[in-house]
């Protein structure tokens, strides 16, 4: 891993104590709910193996992988933690997660059977998570499939099932009835199984009330800066700020056009800086004349196509020494959050941060010790 | 790296003799010129270190990438190759040019003079390659910078400029008049500058005709079997299959919905199977309700949003026992090709394999000696 934003085009700084203080910010919210903390997919982006550790010096004991393979690399650097995998286990697989004690998220009829299996191998009550689905139609126990385990509730004996787990749709859409539904779904079902901790809340279920908080929420996004509350300000601490700099300083004018398929002509007297981000560093294609980089104490406009490694801006606005080779460029930071780049490009913030792309330099700071 | 998907969600195979043989093909289409090789972007995704190595072998001599930071770790790669970086340099990381024998692609006046500056101090005529802006308006000289450097041509006796090079913007598409007129400016430019060796074709420049190929080409995204010539049957080998498997089938019904935002809705009886790759994988949200995976023989469609780690994909005319846990999936595969998934995605083979994700389980194949 290199420092030097001047060999990869870009930097991107996390900040650490941004990260941790939103954790406490949660776990304080839903106390005495447990928080957990959703580390997937590098924790968004962001680097587990280093995110995990702060989220744990802050508090946090249980996480949750969507990978067996997340879940292997997370226990070594957390010896202790509850580490849950969303996406179930193979059965092949299950000597994997018992050397590794993973907690499996039990998604159907045959896996719990696989486990129930696991568990009379080792004659041991294994620990795993069992998921109900509610209305996601994705993963998790279906209506029929849980008639079935209340009628049997055999496999409540052979494994240690330390939570159940169901999964919010629509949570951040505010008005949404069906996340009123999925709760009251949820409810009931609990009420036909063996009683356990109950864990429906993601991120924006957080802030849909004490109601949502059941044992345990399991917030992802808002660890990370995103706003949980799309409808109101964003209540969670940015954590992501990705710097670059002018490469080249173009004075162009009409009728020329710039940057692949030739899609942005100039009406007149143009200036354009390049930046050399492009898609393959997770920066979306789908931002081409659309999105915005901070530049000079001010937003200017990408016009043209991302390409691959670079990206042009509309700087007609500047003098030339404000947006001359080597001035400073913000593509996410203070005054553009993740939530505003993910605008732009017709997603949402999640995929912006699990697509911040393996060329940029990275720097920790705010952990304990020295920025490394 | 990993090499068993069912830790992973799924399995990139990258097949090296398919990337040998497409490099051959273009190598013996442009001869005598030369056909370099670009490798930036971790050779599109597929894995610098391997492919770099495969072209090589295949008789590739000089190799281009974006960024100082991926020329130096393609140096340690490959000791003899020409390694040229088209996002020039900056003049306070010279040394480190000169220190691995990478040749920046200079852009622009500044980059020239510090070039020469570094010549100097060095008492050595370094080279490199000059880009002369032809329409792109992104980097490169523009056509008064050119007129400049025509009426002062010293930097040619400071400097071992070993090519001019230009891109051409549109030359994927066949009927766009640009393309030819980039390449008269092109010779108009060339003719008035000491004569170097010149290079203008990317990958769709190359089938453009004899005309394009000057003394060498710089095919990238038809090395890894993007189609270079979209209006006709694509003549490179796919080199990628990316595959997964069905990780739970559900039966629904009307009026449930599938997946975030419930965006999908049900009008009657339905089959989704949920497949453990997600956008965190580089399977880009755009896909969602729009893309389609190869299952039992045929295509399905994928319904619901593309979630973080999970699709969901409506294989409601497959019997059970074909879509059930563990039945295998294409994404990228013979029937799927990567162009096909970008058309769907709404973007560019290219955006497609460089956000092939780092989760997937990687395997080699074709390679000099066994997969690996």
């Amino acid at each position: 891993m290199t420092s030097d934003p001047r060999r990869t085009g870009a930097l991107l700084t996390i900040d650490l104590a941004a990260i941790a203080a939103n954790y406490r910010y949660l776990a304080e919210r839903v106390a005495p709910a447990e928080c957990a903390a959703v580390v997937k997919a590098d924790a968004y982006g962001l680097g587990a193996d280093i995110v995990a550790a702060v989220l744990a010096a802050a508090g946090a004991r249980t996480f949750f992988v969507a990978h067996l393979q997340e879940g292997l690399a997370l226990r070594r650097r957390l010896p202790q933690a509850r580490i849950g995998i969303f996406n179930g286990f193979a059965a092949d697989c299950g000597e994997d997660y018992v050397a590794a004690a993973l907690l499996p998220v039990l998604n159907h009829p045959g896996e719990i059977a696989d486990w129930v299996t696991l568990c009379r191998q080792h004659q041991k009550v294994l620990p795993a998570f069992l998921h109900l689905d509610t209305g996601m139609n994705r993963l998790g126990l279906t209506p029929s499939e849980l008639i079935d385990l209340a009628a049997d509730p055999a496999p409540f004996k052979s494994i240690d099932v330390q939570a159940i787990l169901s999964h919010l749709a629509c949570a951040d859409e505010g008005s949404n009835p069906m996340t009123a539904a999925q709760a009251a779904t949820f409810r009931n079902a609990l009420a036909r199984l063996p009683r356990r901790p109950a864990s429906l809340a993601n991120s924006a279920g957080i802030f849909r009330g004490r109601a949502y908080h059941l044992d345990m929420v399991r917030p992802g996004i808002a660890l990370y800066g995103g706003n949980p509350t799309p409808e109101a300000a964003n209540p969670m601490r940015h954590t992501v700020r990705l710097s670059s700099h002018v490469i080249q300083l173009r004075h162009v004018d009409s009728p020329q056009t710039v940057g692949y398929g030739a899609t942005h002509r100039f009406r007149g007297k143009a200036k354009i800086a390049t930046i050399p981000v492009g898609y393959a560093d997770g920066y979306l294609r789908a931002l081409s004349n659309r999105g915005k980089v901070w530049i000079a104490g001010g937003p200017a406009r990408i016009v043209g196509r991302v390409s691959m490694d670079l990206i042009t801006v509309d700087v007609s606005h500047l003098a030339d020494d404000a947006a001359a080779p080597g001035t400073p460029v913000d593509l996410i930071g203070p005054q553009l959050p993740v939530d505003e780049v993910a605008r732009d490009a017709g997603t949402v913030g999640y995929e912006i941060l699990t697509g911040l792309g393996p060329r940029y330099a990275r720097r920790y700071v705010g952990g304990d010790g020295d920025p490394c």
